[in-house]
């Protein structure tokens, strides 16, 4: 250890870095309780398991997440002789001079990155195991992500996410089965949602519409914030964007014409923009509002109109990753204090292209289940059973009462009964705030003349009753 | 996306790094089949569960590993403007000219760094969190830890433990209990295991015999290697090593003085060693033969002759980890061609103290259940009966049959039974093949005929039979 690391370490208490969270057993049941709702979900409708390493090559990760994502990855350093070799390096870079390039340095240093979401590895599996795969393959996947973002409610540098795709068919059907899962989900786990739907293609029929096809990202990001700044919000962004007066006002002209997104009027406004596209000759914006149409009636149709409560076709909806070319899917509760979106996914048509592998389609869905967590517990939504504790203690009154108990639990254990001997010959009193502590409901009593008589002494922390049984009536007693 | 990336991306097949693993659909159902059955029986023993984050302060983790552990330590480079912040850094390394000590700039460029194993973490989170723990603490964590040693059988840079800690206690019966859990775990895994116990207060004793206590960790690891090489070999070692030949004699002169390790004749090398020990007045050692002999007895008499059979103390086991101050723990199969061990642990009584919390005792077992994979692999023993795979699919025939079928689907999951609709209306062939391969059961035939007539054809994949049903029978079929 060297010396610098010694000196601090009396002084500093232990600390995990920012953005990051340890999970002690309350927490833990309840976020197996989320993972394993989802899980059944995904499940009854067919997906199958996969798990992918959290390193990938760092080449596998650069450049598919737009360049905020690029910045947000974790890097791993170098491993082998770590700090030599990195010295090593850094050394060979001095002595090449000024050639080096920004960023190249960091590029020797690492080769390896920390995923930043479990679509992007997806489909580098997809590729590499593409002999493997019978198509359309459904997965699911549900593992942690690491994204450099500055922490804030809601937003974690570590967290889960729950993700299902189907890879490999360009069907609706597999939209429109996305959307029913995060349905069935939501209900399973109680929180009411809305679900926010868009494409990509009707995005850019817009900015073709506008104009602005060199400014695109920009143009929607503006775009993106109607719903919080409203139409003279936005249009006031894009005259500090630098963006032309013509363009203003065609946007102007556009929201006139629409009316408010109700369930209602939404077809109202699919006409209108099929038009405004038509008229333009964009075919791009064209398909893509048919895209919408088709999904929209699906849901309707299938799914005895619940669908059709939460489901909305929001224009503004953009989503920040990169790789999407059709349908984008944003959920958000509607109750809590959360703004942020609890699940999200789209269409992808080109992603296994950039890993060798072009002409394959892929579609998914991605369930924060840290965030589900946080709406969860602000709603006081889960369950009140999910225990994992210890059903029975054994007192330990000596070395040979406990060996006898030791034999006793076993038994309880081979009969499905989770038991524990306390292993230290310690005040009763201590044992039994132990047992309180952590939600033990019995606690077994049995010194020398419980020994002799082949009794225990079994008291019920509840009532506080306590009750003499002979040892073969124990596992029966404690089965009810 | 930089230029350097796209130049070589379409002529690179994707891959991952190398010693870490994709896991497809069967492997994970297996490994979910591993993981659960440590999880039970952990559960049994009142163990709770826990996670702590991948990412630990670099600081959390070093010098607890020993020097080559040290080295072994994945580092994440600081994030932030990741590739800038490193460059600048880099300068102002430069700028200071040549008073950089060596590693001090990959310190400056990581700040955290991959979880090494589950136990440091642990320690961390309980002086963290100490206010709100009853101890003796009893968890459990199952999670990937991350080590950069050169890959190899058996050895992987990503790997998942499955730990079972208890802190807070130093009555030996935890190590009863943890060597209880491991005979049952195996149990239920059907792999044949010994379980070789050793002390490090034994192997201290040891040392200080030799006189040797300078060269402690040299000498030990040597010794380790007894099983492999023979007393002859080991003496070869110690002289290549620069060890006295008085070291060597005094060796020699020990090992001469045992019987052979087998269990009937343990006690006879138990009084030898001690009367040695008290002879050269070394109390440690006395002590580290007494907790052994403890053990040993506890478990002889607790586990109804299982534990005799499976449990040695191997005087040579030493174990890799710096913070073992106690018993030492480590597990090998007995079948199969992996050497290596694949569950280990030991108590450690210092390790909350350099967080900053002293005198607080622990011990743990830690199984490898990607080396327990291998193993269950290569002996054919994982239950043929794991499937996740869905029980119904519904062939499309087009748009109108789909949505008929979606609403079926919905019906049969909702009873609990997966199913899924083909996304795709292509040929027929193409749609059973990928019910074949996806080791479907049951395929649903729907056409127009089928519609009028409220009827499903259902076929049995295995037999080939088919069954016209009536729709409101299809979900009693598939139950049974």
């Amino acid at each position: 250890m060297p010396s610098y690391f010694r000196a601090t370490m009396a002084s500093t208490p232990p600390s995990i870095p920012k953005g990051t969270h340890d999970f002690g057993p309350q927490e833990m049941l309840r976020r197996k309780w989320i993972f394993s709702t989802i899980e059944q979900v995904f499940r009854l409708h067919g997906f199958l398991p996969l798990e992918t390493p959290a390193m990938e090559n760092l080449e596998t990760l650069t450049g598919k997440y737009g360049e905020e994502g690029d910045r947000l990855i974790f890097k791993i350093l170098n491993s082998g002789d770590a700090w030599k070799e990195v010295d090593a390096n850094v050394k060979a870079t001095l002595q090449r001079g000024d050639t080096v390039p920004p960023g190249r340095l960091a590029m020797e240093l690492s080769g390896k990155a920390l995923r930043y979401d479990l679509t992007v590895p997806f489909a580098r599996y997809v590729v590499q195991h593409q002999q493997e795969i019978t198509f359309p393959f459904k997965r699911y996947q549900i593992q942690p992500v690491w994204r450099a973002d500055r922490p804030q409610k809601g937003r974690y540098r570590e967290f889960y996410q729950c993700d299902a795709d189907v890879i490999g068919s360009t069907s609706l059907l597999n939209e429109v089965e996305l959307v029913f899962i995060i349905l069935e989900v939501f209900d399973r786990l109680k929180i009411d949602v809305t679900i926010h739907l868009n494409n990509r293609k009707v995005l850019r029929g817009l900015v073709q519409l506008f104009g602005v096809e060199d400014r695109m990202v920009e143009f929607i990001t503006i775009m993106d914030k109607r719903d919080k700044i409203g139409t003279e919000g936005i249009l006031k962004a894009f005259a500090e964007g630098g963006f032309s007066e013509e363009v203003s006002r065609k946007v102007q002209d556009f929201y006139s014409r629409l009316v408010p997104m109700e369930e209602e009027k939404g077809p109202q406004n699919y006409a209108t923009l099929a038009k405004m596209f038509s008229e333009a000759n964009i075919a791009e914006g064209v398909k893509g509002l048919e895209e919408m149409a088709t999904m929209l009636y699906e849901i309707a149709n299938s799914s005895e109109g619940r669908g059709r409560r939460n489901v909305v076709h929001d224009l503004s909806l953009a989503r920040g990753l990169d790789y999407y070319t059709g349908a984008i899917i944003e959920v958000k509760a509607t109750e809590g204090s959360l703004q942020s979106s609890i699940c999200g996914g789209g269409r992808y048509d080109d992603l296994t292209g950039v890993f060798g592998l072009p002409g394959v389609s892929g579609v998914g869905i991605s369930f924060g289940a840290d965030r589900i967590y946080d709406v969860l517990l602000e709603l006081d939504r889960f369950p009140k059973d999910l225990t994992a504790s210890t059903r029975l203690l054994f007192v330990n009154f000596g070395a040979k009462e406990a060996a006898h108990c030791i034999q006793l639990a076993r038994q309880c254990r081979e009969a499905g009964i989770s038991a524990e001997v306390f292993p230290d010959e310690v005040k009763m009193k201590k044992q039994m705030s132990y047992a309180d502590a952590k939600g033990i409901p019995f606690v077994a009593l049995i010194g020398e003349n419980e020994m002799k008589q082949g009794i225990v002494t079994v008291k019920d922390m509840k009532s506080g009753e306590q009750k003499a049984v002979k040892q073969d009536e124990l596992i029966e007693m404690l089965k009810h």
